[in-house]
């Protein structure tokens, strides 16, 4: 199957070479990510594309100097919704409404228990929420990027708050959750590009309940 | 991109007939759950594949009654560790020396850091990490369902805490996060099959900044 060719290709790149990704190989992953499937289809999470190479250069630092970095093309910011509010919950279904051109009234009732249950939750719960969607989203990324033959670094080591302060994304009631430098592998410098990929043996993975 | 093609034929399947998915089908399901990249190379979930009709029936209940969970062809529960532990970090690295058929003292080095910052964080935060990482996993299933033209239910909407108790998961450690039953579309009785897929606008998802 070809995804899973493409998965097997697809490493943690550790070190890139500065070359720019294509438009169209961008576009095509920033649809992946819009395609992806979300909880009760909200997309609670908005993706900061950043070329700027002052802005990347202010990120490594808090990013345990990791040269991707500053070294990636496009350097992708997953932030998430930092609470649910009605406003964002509304917005959605509205535009669900919108788009189909019709109310339905299960789809209405459904509206109404979101909106009597996530509000008044703790927000913290909440963003951990919206990040597991973004989670998903990032996925299809990575997966996109490799169809694409584009390098990515899933990448996790980095100060939130810090990233959060640099992109002004709290006024914006956002939260940085995960980081996706896309570009193209410097195979030279990079250790892992030639170790073999490691995996859990399928019985540790999978239990069959049959 | 091909990729983009079967994220655009997927949705969220809202009735299955009972038809059983091929075993080569479900095997390469699994095979991008395994091939999945997860935070430090650890892995820290499993995956319960249900077929067991009693057990589906235990589980309808507490998923809020949604047919998916009884009409589907396999039920697959990820369940993510409860914590990160010594014993779990340290298999991971040791499994990942045996394979590569040496130490490195970068990656021991890791492995020390690791070891002392996981195991001794509150188990809340660690069990969240983990299932963010098996959300990265849930996400490649997605797309290698509709690679096999196979159905599939991402599926939030369930009891954890009664889905544990059932499947026994505390015990081993594990708590499930995230349920997907695959299958195959029971068109007539699918509500949701010719609505159209809803995303909001691109410059509410991305925001450049070069």
């Amino acid at each position: 199957m070809e995804l899973l060719n493409k998965l097997n290709w697809r490493y943690a790149t550790k070190a890139m070479n500065g070359q720019t990704v294509e438009q169209e190989k961008l576009d095509n992953i920033l649809e992946a990510i819009s395609l992806s499937p979300t909880s009760s289809g909200l997309q609670p999470f908005e993706v900061l594309v950043i070329t700027n190479q002052e802005i990347k250069e202010k990120i490594k630092p808090v990013s345990w100097n990791q040269s991707v970095v500053t070294d990636c093309s496009h350097l992708l910011v997953f932030a998430a919704w930092d609470t649910y509010t009605e406003d964002r919950i509304n917005r959605m279904f509205d535009l669900v409404n919108d788009v189909r051109g019709f109310k339905n009234e299960g789809w209405e009732n459904y509206r109404q228990m979101l909106l009597g249950t996530y509000p008044q939750r703790d927000a913290e719960e909440n963003f951990n929420h919206a990040a597991k969607q973004a989670y998903i989203a990032f996925s299809q990324a990575i997966a996109a990027a490799a169809f694409e033959g584009v390098d990515c670094t899933p990448l996790e080591g980095f100060d939130p708050e810090a990233v959060d302060e640099i992109l002004g994304l709290r006024e914006k009631g956002l939260r940085s959750c995960v980081m996706l430098p896309i570009g193209y592998r410097d195979a030279d410098n990079d250790w892992l590009v030639n170790l073999k990929k490691v995996r859990k043996p399928k019985d540790e993975l999978v239990t069959v309940i049959d």
